[in-house]
Order: structure tokens, then C-alpha cells, then sequence
């Protein structure tokens, strides 16, 4: 049987979606297809074919179309669903919950018809309920839908402690657990430049206004652009976990896992350590928390099981 | 002395521009300051943090920083203006000249004033006419001021073959000279697949179709996109320019030179294939035209004429 | 089913074999097997956790191991030959048929057992001979049997041309048929410099001097090394192969197909231009050719069947 | 001024050296001149022809020659000392110091003459007190002297413990001290996989035998070969700190770097971490060591200064 290249579905042209097309055509991960609405059907196909004409100064070969025919994403390898509104400045992240939810079974819908062997990736916020409602909805065994948050946090995180000591952005570690934002439970401890421990190298007043400064990351992009909110950072990190499924990388990265009983939860999407490769996440790592990590991870979930709460019933 | 990481400003941070910023952050070829006006000077701010933010995601080191604030751009090895007002859906390029000439004025002013020593790469359309307007604004030798068309060209031309073929963009080269557009030369007897020529493998019918698809790419895209233009492929085609400079590439690849006697012409900015390499444009190839390329070149210099007097007199 | 990283084996771990081995690991095309005789196994793990212990500084996830045990092949979804007895100073390449038709029924046999639906591409000595040797034996399909030697010729002639024109070796398109050395054909008309036929930019008698040079490129490298022969180029030619069918990249490149009528030749191995894809060959690329070419041509199979007539009876 | 390319030579056109020029050939980070003595002049240009021939199928400009002329090296930025004996099976390395310290005055004479602002980077065995000889030769402020160990062995600990755990080699990261080889000093309270401490992951017998076959890695593939060294993984450690410098990356690895105080050492070269970037070394990163790893790092810089000891006088 001939070799066939990767295929990888991307939901929703906006954006993050569409530059998480251009970056996985640029690394010749596989051939991307770009989905939208019907009503947004015109700019998506032109996005795709505007990267699509990149593909011979990339020197890559990557066919990207765009559609609005979910028919067009059958047997993808990947799919990364971006779709659902994004977070305006001052909006809470619950807001979006009950819209996103009904897109998010839509689309889930859609998906699973075409690609039933497929690994699911979920950006949508809030990702923690946005990546259960798709598992809940594909019916996918819990290593096939994955959430994105952390490896965003952690690059965020790493860029300012590369700023601050003035260092390249691949010598710094980070590590970052539970929620996105505030939910965020930093393991500062965990975090190093060089192997060094960040607590030997920078004051932990400067580290206090990292954390926080990563904490609110999302929300500095969406003061500085007025309108919309950050793409490049949370495309190049959806790209990751794409590259580390389908080069069975076995990446060691944190994303949104399905917990049954790891960390004292259960039924629960939450940002943990996990091991991406082939079959998705191939396992969760359970780390030996000190009380006050804990205690800020246990927040962290009851935040989620908040938005989880708003969810619409099935 | 410390050996220096390259510095390339990004004039205009719109979609163009700031995708330029964010391959050649990918590319690792230095480090980039992305500039539009004080007016938007928050979402300038917030791309580039938003593209810093990933690189440590793609591993590379690249200072990327947003400013309104020319002083920022001082001792850049290449400067790349998109800045500009856009073609819109029935726009025509005429249109464009007074204001955007005014624009490239003001800009290379400052730009000059930071970098005397920068090569310059114009993107801005009419191109042909805003590399002309750079150039006698800046003061700087020819060789530093280039403008963009036949990367781009070339990128959809190759594009549409390979896609006809259904073979590697790798392998298509293809071969335009005048202006871009409806004034765009195709020159088929020099463009190839794997070195075979098109004519042999594509019929008189369809490559008339590719050309003349090829000649309405940038209005493609547009209609597609109902607002705005393309701008993924314009950056990959921008990025590869710079590149060429950077590494002292010595590419062959067409581009807007300025042509003192070479086909005929003189003091006009017209598309031609030429070596780009470390002093800027180092030369430009003289090909032998058959009559009829001699009078489309002649009919694409014209238009470039004709636009040029719509140019402001200084 | 988890999605698996792809498998290479390279058989013979010389300079040629073990360099492939590292450039696959280097662009992470997949795991890879260095496979070489009992009495070499030692060298041959060594090689192999050499180039292992590079893979987190090349930031690549590619396991390499060195065995004698064709076991270790299992599955591969590629298989490179470059077993076999090196060319000497003053060897012709007829002296090396019977030895290595041998050791290509031996490996064949090995190959076939353990990966079925592999790949197979062959670099042996004499490439044309060596390739039928392998598809006789191997029973397997002829899109599925590949030899090398057409990628290596074009990258010397580039190598010159883009010397000749102190010019990026990227612009630079070449073109050849038939067998290796002295029966290369060179198609001079199909190669060209940026879409710029060579014959407009170089004198006849320099092309003539860069196309004997490329003749006895193999030759020149075996002088200057005074024991052994060349291994990089070789080895990036032989990478690239294994990427158009891993990737399914449908690259238009000289290989050594299998014929049956193209051309006027039937049951023979012979350089052609072909597309090389997911399914190995997928086509063989038939040009007009002009009398002169067609009688080189001719003669270059007569060589080959010269050297075939030296084959062991099956 | 035009930009030029950057350069690199390589001094030494054995395995070692010939990789680690490739290796910058494919990163395109410059051109490279592969020098060696009279003797094996042809050997050496035979394999830089060889690389240079590999350049096209890489798609990377590097002009790569072989030589025996010290001028060809003028104006380099970055020389790279890989010349010397090698290290055979069951030789002490301190055997190696008279030779091979012969050896660097001679080529730092010779790179000192014709690139007075050359960064210098020694592989030579032994590599402290080789770095040491390179330092006093040159005259060069300490800086612009780097010896390299640490890199490869970070490169062959990480690689250990990715396969024990069935991780990417990306997420690992290795820390180490001191001398390489015997006197190497593992921090292993500073080596992580994806940021989680490696005593939370891997037993600490598994640790122990990990660390032990780090330290005796050089030796283990010694073994295999049965004639000669490594060359792969030390050639890219060797091109990853060429890439720090010419790049500006400031990196933060272990490199054997000049101390004057730093960890209670002066006048000596020692392994240590460091941040290396366009200005060579351009900081020692000073820890806080427990008394244990005091202790070993002691007797790490003991056994340096044995081996100078055995350094012929000036």
C-alpha cells in the first residue's frame, strides 16, 4: 500500500485556526484543511489558497484547502478545532461557555462522522469544559481528545524569563498545571534556565511578576490589539502538539487530559504533564505536589467544574 | 568585536507585515522590529509580543518587538516597507499612487535617517512606481532599493502547475519579467518541471489557463477574502528576499530593479530576473526576448510610466 | 490505531550507508536501522549510538540502532541498499558486478522476508545492474525496486554551474540520463540557471568542461580521497529519495526505473526522469529526445546491458 | 557595505572535523574551510568537494573548501580545533598532552596570523588543558577561547535518559560539571524531563547506571568502533556552539571556559556552565554547590591540572 501523507483538519479559519494551517503546511507535517462556515466559506478558501501559494517558497509540499464541507475532512489524522468566539476585552471566560458548547458539539459531530480514528486537539475557550464537551460528545477514548493551555502558558512563561535574564528561549524550562489564566498553578520550582532553578537566578520579586505577567498573558494581547486576542503563540503551540502526534514524538508537555482519579480528580478535563506521542496522551504524570500546590490546583478545578456547571445539559 | 545578530525593520504591521515579522522570527534571521503608526501603535505592540511569545515554541532566537517609533528601527541590515493603503475588491492600482507614494516618502525619510546603511525591499503597490518613489526619495545607490513582484508571481505560477501536474512544488520553476498583474510577462519557454519544459508537459490550452490565473492571483485572493488581500505568500516571497541579502545568497530571482539602459529602458523600476546576494540586487540578467516578449515588456514598462506620473512631483 | 513514526533501514553501514543514517535522523523522516555483517556489528552500533547521541542537539526524535540482525528491519516502510564493495581507484565498474550481485540476492532475500511492502532504493555499484538484481529477486513490483544515481549527477552539475556562476546553488536545475559516469546523458537544453537556459549563460566550451566534470565527478572525489569514495553527496541524494516516498512529495527526479517499452527499451534499469512519491516510481516521464540524444541514450543502455551480461545466472 | 557570509574554519579533516563542517554546511550557517596538513591535503579536499556536492540536494549555500593553506582561513569569525591524534582504545588521555599540545601552538599560530578576531572553539583531547594551550598561545582575551565537552555530554545523558523513560529527547535536560570523561561531575538535581526533577522519575540505581555509561560514553563507542572515536554527536555539539556564537543566541550550556575565581579556581580551564553568544563566553554562571559536588568539581580541576602539568613549557 503506497505512503500516504498526514492529513490534519483545522476547525475554524479565524485567526489562530488559519495560522495553524500556515505553520503546519510550512513544517510538511501533512495536508491541512481548513474548515469554516458556509457563511465564512469565501475568506477561508482564500486564506488557504493564499498559504497554499507560500508552499513553493517554503519549499514544501502541503495541499491546504478551505472549505465549509466537513465531507472534505474525512479520514484526517488530526483535527484541531479552533471554532467558537473569541474572548473580548472585559469578557469572562464563562461567557462563552454556553455559546461555545453548542458549537463545539456541532462541530464534534462532524468531525467524528469523517475522521472516527482521528486525535482531537481543543483551543476553544474556555478549553478545560470545551475539551470535555467534545470528549463527552465524539465519544473518543480519553487518550484521542486532548486540550491545549499549557504549552501556551509555558511559552509565554519562557519568553520572559529568557527577556529578564537576557538568554536564548531554548535553554528555559518551564511548568505550568491546572487552568488557563488566573487558574493558572505555576511550578515555579520546576522551572529552570539551563537546568539552573529559576530560584537561583532571579529575585523572586522579578519571578512573582513573571508569574503574574503569564497569568494575564492572554489578556495583555487583547489590551495591546482592542479588538481580538493573540494567535501566533497559541497556533505555534497547537502545531507542536500536532508535530509531537504525528512524529509519535512522546513530547513531555502539559495540556488538558481527562482525569480519573490522578491527582484526586475524576471526570475532569484539567492542565497536567502529560506524555503526547502516536496515540495521543499516552499518560498523565503525577507529580508529588507541595500543600500549596495542591491547594491551588484544587482551586483550579473547582474553577473548571464552575464553567463545567454552565455547560448545557446533553 | 562581538559578532552582531542581523536586524530587518518591518514597515506596515498589517497582515503583510506582520507575517513577514513572524517568518523571518521563524527563520531565525534576526532579530525584528515591526512599525506602523502611532494610531496603532497597541496592536503593532501586540503582534509582535504575540510572535515573540512563540518563539520558544519554533526555537528560535528573535527579538520581535512592536513600536510607532522610527529610533527603534536604527542600523537595521534591511528594511522591508508594506506599509500602505490596500488594493480593494475593484480597486485599481492607479488608485493607489498619490496616497501611497506620500506614504513611502515619509517613510523612507525616517528609515534613512535610522539606517543609511539598510538595503531596502518595497512591497507597497504599485510596486514598480513605490520602488521608484524610495529610491529617489532615500538617496540610497540602486542596488539597495528592490522592489517585490516576481517572487510572488512566480510562487502562484509554480503553484498552479504543480497543482495541474500533481507533482512537488520543489520542482516547478517558473519565469516572469514587467509588472505584476496584467502588465506580468510570463516567459513559459523558461519555466520547467523537473527541468522538462512546461510545453511539453502541459497543453497550449491549459497553460494559457494557469497564466492567465496566475495574472489575476492578487485579485483571486481578493475576491475571496471580500476585505482585504493576500498576504501569506507576499510574506513567504518578502521573507525569501530578505533572506537572500542576509546569507549573501546570490539568488537568480526576479525582481523590481532599476534599470539604467538594461532591455532598453532607463530610469524606471521594472520587473527583471536578477542576483540578489549580499550587496542587494548584484546584478541584472539581460535575457534575448523574442519580438513578441520585447513588446509585452515594452507594453508593461509603459503602464509602469503611466502610473509614474501619477506620482507627486517632489 | 496510534499513529506510528515511519521506519528506515539502511543496509551497509560504510560512509554512504551510516551518513543516510544520520541525515534521515537529522530531519526526523524516522527511525532508523543500520544494518551491516556479523563481522562489522561492533563499528556498526558504534556509528549508530554516535549518531544517537546527536539527536538532542539536532532537536530530533529518531531512534538509530546498528545490528547484523535483518530482525531488527522488521516493518520497515523504506529500505536502502549501499551494501556492497566499494569502487577502487582504477576498478572498473564491471569488476564489481559478480560480488555484488551477491551480496544484493543475500540482502534482498533478508529485506524481503522481514519488510513485504518496503521500498526498496539501491545505491550499489553498478546502480543499473544492481537494481535489476534486486527486482528479480525480490519479486516485488517495479514502482516499489529504485536506484540512485540521476539525483547525485544533477547535484554535481549544479555544484559546477553554480560555481561557473557564483550563484545559489538553489537556482541552479540540471538534468541527466542514463547510466552513472561516463554514460551519463546530459540534457544541457533542459538545464538552466533561475529558468535561464545554461546555453545563454555559459560558453559551450565551459558547459562542455562542467559536463565532463560531472561524468567523472566519481572519479574526482576516489583521486582526491586516495582509499575509498565519495559519501556525502551520495548520502543526501539517497535522503532525499526516502523523503519523496515518506512524504509522498511526487518530486520529478532522475532515478533508475525499471522500463518496459519507454524510451524503446524494455526489461532493463535506466536513468530517467521519473515521479517519486508514496508509491515509489509513480511514473516514468517519456521526452522527446533529439537523434543525438536518443544514439547516447542507446549506447548508455548497451553499457548497462553489458554489465548485466556479467550478472550470476539466477 | 555588502553583507557578507559568515565563515568558518575547521581545523582537523578527520571524522570529527569533516562532520562538523557538513553539519554547518546543512545549517547554512556560513561558508567552511576544512583545513589539514600538507600530507592529507587530498583527503581533505576530496571530502570538502564531496560536501560542497551535497549543497544542492540540502538546498543550503556554504562554499566548502578543503585545504592545507592557512590562508584560506583569513578572516574567519569562528575556528573550530578538532586536529590532533585521536584517542585510542585503552589510551590515557594524559598520554595524548605533548602531542597534541604541539599540535595547537602550531595551528593557533597559524589561525592567530590570519584571523586576529577569530572565536576559538577546541575539541582536542585533552580538552581543558588543549583550551588551555589554544588560550595562552593566542593571546586572545578568555572570551574568545571556548573548549568544548560539556555539550556532549549533556548530549549522551539526555539521550540515556529519553530512553529509559520512552520520552523525546527534546524535553531532557542534563547538567553537567568538572572534566569530561572519569572527572565529569553530573548535577543531577539539575537534570529534567519536561521540567520534573529526573529523582522523581528514575530510580536511583537507574540514575547511578545512567551517569556511570555517560561518563564512560567516549569509551563505549570506542569499543564498538574498535579503531578510532566518536564523531557524530561530538560534530554537532561542536556546530551547536558555532551556532550560539554566530547567531548571538546566548545560549546557556556547559563549556570548558577560563576561570579567574569563579567556584574558587583560577588560571585554569574547567568545565562550567556558561552563556555563549556573539561575543564568545560572554558569562560564567556561578552555583551554589553542595559540598559533595564541591568535593568532585575539586577533583575535577585536580586531575586538569595533572594533565598540565604534563604540558610542555613555553
Amino acid at each position: 500500500m503506497a505512503i500516504k501523507r498526514r492529513k490534519v483538519s483545522v476547525i475554524g479559519g479565524g485567526f489562530t485556526g488559519a495560522t495553524t494551517a500556515l505553520m503546519i503546511a510550512q513544517k510538511e507535517l501533512g495536508d491541512v484543511v481548513l474548515v469554516d462556515i458556509p457563511q465564512m466559506e469565501g475568506p477561508t478558501k482564500g486564506k488557504a489558497l493564499d498559504m497554499l501559494e507560500a508552499t513553493p517558497v517554503h519549499g514544501a509540499d502541503a495541499n491546504v484547502i478551505g472549505t465549509s464541507d466537513y465531507a472534505d475532512t474525512k479520514d484526517s489524522d488530526v483535527v484541531v478545532i479552533t471554532a467558537g468566539i473569541a474572548r473580548k476585552p472585559g469578557m469572562s471566560r464563562d461567557d462563552l461557555v454556553a455559546t461555545n458548547a453548542g458549537i463545539m458539539k456541532a462541530v464534534t459531530k462532524e468531525v467524528v462522522k469523517y475522521s472516527p480514528n482521528a486525535y482531537i486537539i481543543v483551543l476553544t475557550n474556555p478549553a478545560d469544559a470545551m475539551t470535555y464537551t467534545v470528549y463527552k460528545e465524539s465519544g473518543f477514548p480519553k487518550n484521542r481528545v486532548i486540550g491545549q493551555s499549557g504549552v501556551l502558558d509555558t511559552a509565554r512563561f519562557r519568553t520572559f524569563v529568557a527577556q529578564e535574564l537576557n538568554v536564548s528561549v531554548e535553554d528555559i524550562t518551564g511548568f505550568v498545571l491546572g487552568g488557563h489564566g488566573d487558574d493558572m498553578v505555576p511550578l515555579i520550582r520546576y522551572s529552570a534556565a539551563g537546568g539552573v532553578p529559576l530560584t537561583s537566578l532571579v529575585s523572586p520579586k522579578r519571578l512573582d511578576a513573571i508569574v503574574d505577567r503569564t497569568r494575564k498573558g492572554g489578556g495583555e494581547i487583547v489590551a495591546y490589539l482592542g479588538n481580538g486576542s493573540a494567535y501566533y503563540a497559541p497556533a505555534a503551540s497547537l502545531t507542536q502538539m500536532v508535530e509531537a502526534i504525528l512524529k509519535d514524538k512522546k513530547r513531555i508537555i502539559p495540556t488538558i487530559a481527562y482525569l480519573e482519579g490522578e491527582y484526586g480528580f475524576d471526570d475532569i478535563y484539567l492542565g497536567v504533564p502529560t506524555i503526547v506521542g502516536g496515540d495521543g496522551i499516552e499518560k498523565v504524570i503525577e507529580l508529588d505536589l507541595t500543600e500549596e500546590e495542591q491547594a491551588q490546583l484544587k482551586q483550579s478545578a473547582e474553577s473548571v467544574r464552575n464553567v463545567m456547571a454552565a455547560l448545557p445539559k446533553a
